[in-house]
């Protein structure tokens, strides 16, 4: 038999799985949005179905032959078709690696444990999530071990692996202790500058839902998604819509008291799907197509939400574009009051909602916390404790319950552990290639300011979204911004806004 | 090996294809309702992944040797196990019947077909149209023949069955001989009598959409689907989901000029989806648990559409709950007025337009001239003169041009040959139901008048709706309704509605 056929079987199998996951991805937005209440058990057995079908494609029991004579004669492939098979070799080894038995476990677990996790949230009380977490804990464990031994990772890096190839331990731990060391100085500093500003004028005008849903469609707009690409509905939890071509729909969220928190969501998400619609449509639904990783996907979401979305020049462009939305007052609205709103640093116990400064050290607190859970150094009974003691040291902060610490977040408790790690090193991501696209064009920020997001597009588009997973991590991030991944960047934008820049004007 | 392994292993891949097949379907409702344009492409990609993994699932190739050994012992099965394993033979039977590259060059006929149609119909002018039918019908010709083959039908008998188990042609041509002789005449003398009637009110209020949505979720609420189970959306074409317990969702269309369109619509999908959501739980996405078959479906909508739909006493409820939604006037709205309009028959060359009166002899047009095309008696070129020429017929119109007569429906352009009967024998399923209905509780046409519609899902629901796939579609309608399907319960309700009843009076 010959590679090609090899080679082509594959593709196909890889494609139609590819079809299917998206499905699935299209299943969970309709959960999250109209789906009626009733359909809930209903969903959750045709999701399992897409993803049983999807596992059948991608371990076929014939894969590991037809790989291996894929490989043999890889040389008659063009470069796309060989990055589609060595993700195709990545993707087989990461299913391959975990037996059916555990990963029905896990989910059997999180079936149990979701529920657990709603109630010990709601009553700020972590014994009700402690014990079935302590199972969770025990699976992942195994499954950790499992995936190290197969993937040639410590067990950490390997559940990191699963969806963030390229990101290894060696690559976290030196980033995570360089930020660890300097940004809690410079967010205290930053907290003592603010102390000295003027209060903020509070936002005010109508923050009815069809102001909200027309800022967020205009708003998307101009970051370059139109209604014929894109759709935003309202959903608990904003999210996009992943690995359709075509399909740029997202999620949003309307607080009346708040309508920031729209304007910052509709951003986060329109970097996602930017990214996902900027792929190469010549290798829809091919292995080497989709996203590089959570931390790619996380600096484009942070490069517009928080690189640009905190800017001045992009502010002089919100505020006036914001007051069009919903009416209110001259002084409210005014770009510095904006600056003044937005910028503040240090506020919050929540994660989600955190500031740029903030957020990279919520972030190592759940990742020391998580490796010395999975090790078994930390145990599950002194995880409260253990929080709130790395919140006082890192973010300065002890939260007053468990609610608004510990039990936050809703990973743990669907079993992702090893998932957090890509928030920060996408923010430092962001900065490092929003300081090299500032170097190459430095029309790029006058052009935020107005509305015009197409220079940031221009450069972002050919080193980021059109190399897809062609390429490993490492060689992208190299390519694109002449550098390995670190803090530096990062850490030169938060001192540069944040300590040096000038405090909100008078308007 | 055991029997009990055999039928758990093709238990498990027909539940996991009808969940694929559900998913499926709520791709197309997302494609017609909300989906941005951009994602057609995908769109297609992803709904022929899916149509692939069900038909890997259920012609497997060790799926002929399962059968064998589960029938082998099928004693040891319960009746709805066996029912099952007697669905999943009469399924597989259907898939493998036609070689895999057939329905592939179907498929892509369609393609170029659908766009041509839409194009000949625009312009009116079948020559746009005509050469690639000839292809489509060549094709069908030849899969209508596999499937004779495999499944011991005459051609057409063997495309019905696909969709319609239990529909043959020796028991459509005596009915559809029986209406073709009696309704003709029928539809006639009830012309004249209405010639005679008051000219109706024009329906007057604000039909703006708010208030069109407004009325659709009060309907569904009253036939039985409250907003847990049920989404309403709009659409082209009114449709309802298909395969999902829990999920009621169906869509329909706003007409700003007539807000029957929509109020018809609603109780026409309302139908199908209260047939779907009363199917046993227990069986759900199994083989004998799924609906029985297109003219039972169709029963269902026509039940509500028509036989309650145009009943005085739903009527009487309806007309006060339409002003409630609409506002206008007291003569508009009064109750004679509305069945002053929405009892008009023959008013109309568009089947889905049509009457009750009318509709069955639009179908049995159809089928005449599917049965020609299919055989080789009619010419594709010779469609639109014997089209006209059957109209005058049966309907005593002629259609003013081909766009309103032989390229009206879609149904031929996307390949369906044999699909039109089930709206016919539904209609005559529905009036032999609902005739045998009110005889067994006379209180369900009284309470209809109060928009109560619990006496007639109780008498339907165990009869009809808990009945599923358990029993073949003859056994089902006799144990219903104490009689084989035939055409003299519909003859009898037109004849009593149309001819005997009194014209209407003044409100």
């Amino acid at each position: 038999m010959t590679n090609a056929p090899a080679y082509a079987v594959l593709s196909d199998r890889f494609a139609r799985a590819a079809k299917l996951a998206a499905t699935r991805n299209l299943l969970f937005w309709d959960s999250q949005t109209g789906m009626p209440k009733a359909a809930a058990a209903s969903r959750g057995e045709q999701s399992a179905a897409l993803q049983e079908a999807c596992h059948d494609l991608i371990v076929a029991p014939d894969a590991p032959d037809l790989l291996s004579r894929a490989e043999h004669s890889a040389s008659g492939l063009s470069p796309a078709e060989a990055a589609n098979l060595a993700e195709m070799r990545r993707i087989h080894r990461n299913r391959a690696a975990v037996p059916a038995a555990l990963d029905a476990e896990k989910a059997r677990l999180s079936a149990t444990l979701l529920p657990a996790w709603v109630a010990a949230k709601e009553q700020s009380d972590f014994a009700l999530f402690a014990p079935g977490f302590v199972e969770m804990l025990a699976i992942n464990r195994q499954i950790a071990a499992a995936r190290a031994d197969a993937l040639g990772h410590d067990p950490y890096g390997a559940m990191v692996e699963e969806n963030d190839p390229g990101i290894t331990t060696a690559l976290i731990d030196p980033i995570f202790h360089d930020l660890a060391a300097s940004l809690p100085a410079l967010l205290q500093a930053a907290i003592e500058r603010q102390a000295g500003w003027p209060a903020p004028v509070p936002l005010d005008g109508d923050f009815s839902a069809p102001r909200q849903q027309a800022l967020a469609e205009r708003l998307a707009a101009t970051v370059g998604l139109g209604p014929d690409i894109c759709r935003i509905d309202q959903a608990p939890h904003p999210f996009a819509l992943i690995g359709t071509p075509g399909d740029a729909r997202f999620t949003t969220a309307f607080d009346p008291d708040n309508p920031c928190f729209n304007s910052d969501s509709v951003l986060h998400e329109a970097g996602h799907a930017l990214y996902e619609q900027g792929l190469p449509r010549d290798l829809a639904f091919n292995p080497a197509g989709v996203a590089r990783g959570l931390t790619v996907h996380e600096s484009q979401s942070l490069t517009i939400e928080m690189l640009i979305g905190r800017s001045r020049e992009w502010l002089s462009w919100l505020a006036p574009a914001m007051r069009d939305a919903f009416g209110g007052s001259a002084a409210a609205w005014a770009p510095e009051n904006l600056v003044n709103i937005q910028r503040r640093v240090g506020v919050s116990d929540i994660r989600i909602e955190a500031d740029e400064l903030s957020y990279p050290l919520h972030v190592i607190l759940r990742y020391r916390i998580e490796r010395a859970l999975l090790s078994g150094d930390l145990a599950v009974a002194d995880l409260p404790g253990a929080w709130n003691d790395l919140s006082e040291q890192l973010l300065g902060r002890r939260p007053p319950n468990d609610a608004r610490g510990c039990l936050q977040d809703i990973h743990w408790a669907i079993g992702h552990l090893g998932y957090f790690p890509n928030y920060a090193l996408g923010l430092c991501l962001a900065a490092q290639l929003f300081e090299r696209a500032q170097a190459d064009d430095p029309a790029i920020l006058p052009s935020l300011a107005q509305g015009d997001f197409a220079p940031y597009r221009a450069w972002v588009h050919p080193r980021v979204h059109q190399r897809a997973s062609l390429l490993p991590f490492a060689d992208l991030v190299m390519e694109a911004t002449g550098a390995a991944l670190s803090a530096d960047a990062l850490k030169r934008h938060l001192a540069g806004r944040y300590l040096a820049e000038a405090g909100p004007g008078a308007g």
